[in-house]
């Protein structure tokens, strides 16, 4: 018998709906409460997933069953919240930015520590798959040489919810909110080195709010790298989240949205690549799932087991046989086929 | 209690490979035996997945709790294996192609029906997410308008395996291996009209082997649309996939390795794009997971359940909220922040 | 003294426009006549470059003076002008398509020959700087091997003005107005070898006019090669124009408006490409002038020859000096440094 | 008759080779002198376009026909010997750094107003047309706003002569080489506003030489902008020369030579650019020039004041038109259309 895992979401709006939705879809998972101060948007979210609602939650922390707490709130509520659930022995996963001071977090790692539970932050794009195939190819030094830069740019036209622009509630801006990404990218990129120093300038343009909106920051690594964050909420034309890292032999870049994935050139030649694999590449990620494999063969399972209809069925490949039939025969006789519909 | 499929996959080559971790990722599959007629070949992969090798059909067959079979042989020997597939009661998938002629294509499928089990064909890249997306923009006719092209190029530098250069046993060359892909994804893409007639040039440039390994087929549908398919085993550079739908107001374009994903224009606008939708478009496509919330949830409850580390850990928060505090501090005033590492 | 050129444009209309404004910034041409039944757009596009108008060729062709007559006039009267400029012993260039038969055309070009003028046809991509580029590199047959598939595909949103819609002043619609480009591309591209058979299909989708608006053309060369053309009149999203020459060891591709540029693929090198020069590669085209090189200096010749402002001054080079020292001195103290403006 | 434009290079290296090709090519141009120390590097270039040499700078101001001289030699010796010329009389263009020191750049200035000659100095990418068409995009306030960011990256992998990485010849590294370009776009793209304040970092990389390899630059411009100027040379694959702006509706980027040209977004319009005009855009530049039509008519004109062969001949129509004939007769026939070559 499988183990299920209790689950509450602390947050109703759209990130606790993102994690509600993603958690869900493991069958090791119970999603037993959404918890939110407003009562209807608690109930919107635990309906569509099955969940009870609550609007505090020691009554989520009540239920023995409920053993990960998901913490997508304000981000300024989020080191209250993280610190009761630790308290409570729940391990919890708190949405980034984990919290507003280094205080902070070193205080909720030394408890989660203590306590035995996983402490654990969002900051979804280091484990996107995209990245970490850029990752993988980035920590290739026979391919790259000596990495010494790394960038990120994460733009895109600013938050839809207010609380986002407001320092009280959201603990600051663009940095706050898309720099965490950023920095954690430039961290991972490098290998994790330690940080030197920083320098950056931020500045806010829009009218709303009293948080800047973009700000670029510059990092000196201990291992001699430079990184560069440069992070918007004031780019129109939708989001733009790309990721350069630069050696002395090679670089890899990757674009999350609006380009074509991933490049990589090298002097040399990867470990990872298969051919070509000199000069300009273009690796692939996730090829199986990416060329359709697991959406296909599950679709055949579900149709086994479930008796589901499949996408495409025997007569799309009589179909297809046919046109190929015929596509042989004109090729022999130089002429047009046609098809006896 | 979970129902469990009994899987064989007949064929120990690369396709049967990928069937196979494809499959037991799935917690719903039991993978109980590899059919091979090279009993090293089978041996292989059945270790690799924990099932039992045969060198016969027929022992497989005589297994009662397999119910699904997998045939990943070469392309002269599908029919035969699936008729007896069938013959058996099981359900079962079929590489591409299903079978090269149309007279048998028509059997298995009035086989299949007579008994009642599925018979499905693989065909992999009209399930890959990407395509799907791009499947989806292309049927939107307020953004489209009437679609009248669609054009797939398929370009590799040709098969790794011998049998597939030789017409008794692949039935044909490239047009038959890339050929299918390309006309299915067409048809596809169109919403599947009727074929009215063909027109095709094929063309064998390498001395091995005695079929094509370059085809140009041209489709009139019964609509009125025009299909190009352009397939090579003779393109270096890597293997290039690429989709183009165009309609009267709009277009949509997809590259699975080379390019950038999914393109799309409209004089319109689609329903089913974020802001913004207007012009030319870069749609994202499975951005849950491509954003890696996915795979960062599935960290955390494997670290609960099973005390897995998360490869991000409270260290890195902590060292991230130091280089966004550093940079405010920054900021402000104007001068670069050493840390105390 | 430099000899000049005396030319006369017969047709006032949009090409004639753009070979009026071409060779009038020739110094070594002298645009005496613009000839066009429509007295009225005649005269605007004489008075733009300083010529004469008439409506008729004959009044042209009784200066002395013209030499040259370019012919920029519906499809359909592109024969009987020619013939009668090279009859009255004039080099003509003739927009395309040169002529609508085979017939006519290798009677004008016997006529040329005959009264030793030249006969010119418009056909201008293939003049065109980035598929010169392009060009140079699929003639490397090191870097390329042997080539066997040459693509172009020539898409628009159908011409703005009637006549290139009707058979009876065009000849034809977009096989005989883009697909002219798109043969003509083929063949150089390939090195003009001779043509032993040609497929193809056309269809018309407007309801307006009375000719295709839609073609593929599969040409087989008698070297072997096959060429693809894609020329439609009915894509939105803006003009594309494209080629792709592949061969055995390599491939050249080159975007007209929509894309990069030129890129290459090889499995060896190119001769004629900067480093680097091996996989994937982007090569440069007409450097010095794409780099500013020729208008910079052009400017500078101005100023000292006729007095003419430059864009940029010597306050230009002291704002960028003083700049690059605070950036020296700010990377020297860690600091921002602020300028007194 | 044309008055002709005396002009002396100084400087026989890459540099003056590049500007003795442009002026020479421009009709108005007479290159009289190349000056170089070392008399052969001179002689070579003098002789490849017909100058006389010397290895002193007074000779060449001791022949009155001179009018211009460009200076192409190492950066620190920019100076004295702009002041020689200007205190010759002469105008001047001085390759990039002008000089070294915001206190020099002002004496040169002050001294060319003073005796009325023209002081020109290179920094050739404000001049490239794709970056002219680019700014002409970053200018249209209606399509993109308020304009709030520009970002110049410039990444090549070092130059290739020793001068360039010695303080005492060069003056600086990769900041004065690169920088300069990255700070003169910065500032021209945002119209030239006046500079605020600068924060950068660089960084000594190579063990060659004694300047940095790398730098990073941040400016903020009087009107609010920011500026971000990334230039390194340790950049394996290939140069790269990307420039972004972004403003609070619109923004526009190009890429020089690896990427596509021109991409522009508005939310709005742009004034100067052809449909499609909403969303996302690639707007072409010099699109007679880049269309083929100058290099076309050119080589008519060539034809028939010169005799010279033509690329494409009537033998090439002939071929076109026999070709769309076929096709159009394969297209109607629905059969392949053999040519009797």
């Amino acid at each position: 018998m499988v183990e299920r895992l209790g689950v509450a979401v602390v947050g109703g709006g759209f990130m606790g709906g993102v994690h509600a939705e993603v958690l869900t879809a493991d069958p090791r998972v119970d999603l037993r409460w959404v918890v939110d101060r407003d009562e209807r948007v608690g109930t919107d979210l635990a309906t569509r997933f099955g969940a009870r609602v609550t609007t505090t939650l020691d009554e989520a922390l009540a239920d023995d069953t409920v053993r990960l707490v998901v913490v997508a709130t304000p981000a300024a509520t989020h080191e209250p919240i993280a610190a009761q659930v630790i308290a409570a022995g729940r391990n919890v996963l708190v949405e980034k930015p984990l919290v507003l001071s280094t205080g902070h977090a070193r205080q909720l790692a030394a408890a989660a520590r203590e306590r035995g539970v996983v402490l654990a932050h969002g900051g979804n794009f280091v484990y996107a798959p995209k990245f970490v195939r850029a990752h993988e190819l980035a920590a290739d030094r026979e391919a790259l040489g000596t990495v010494h830069s790394v960038r990120v740019a994460f733009r895109t036209s600013g938050p839809d919810t207010d609380w986002f622009r407001s320092k009280a509630t959201a603990g600051g801006g663009a940095l706050t909110d898309l720099g965490w990404h950023a920095v954690e990218l430039c961290r991972w990129m490098l290998g994790k080195p330690a940080i030197r120093a920083v320098t950056a300038c931020t500045r806010q343009l829009s009218a709303a709010g009293d948080v800047e909106d973009q700000g670029v920051v510059l990092i000196e690594f201990a291992d001699g790298a430079i990184g560069q964050c440069d992070v918007s909420w004031a780019c129109p034309g939708g989001e733009q989240l790309t990721v350069e890292v630069i050696g002395t032999e090679g670089l890899v870049t990757a674009d999350l949205w609006q380009g074509m994935g991933v490049e990589a050139y090298t002097n040399t030649k990867f470990g990872a690549v298969w051919e070509p694999n000199q000069g300009w590449l273009r690796p692939e990620w996730e090829w199986i799932r990416n060329s359709g494999y697991v959406h296909q063969d599950r679709q055949v399972v579900d149709a086994v087991l479930d008796g589901r209809p499949t996408t495409h069925t025997p007569d799309d490949a009589v179909a297809v046989v046919e046109t190929l039939e015929a596509a042989y025969r004109s090729a022999a006789d130089g002429r047009k086929v046609e098809m006896n519909a």
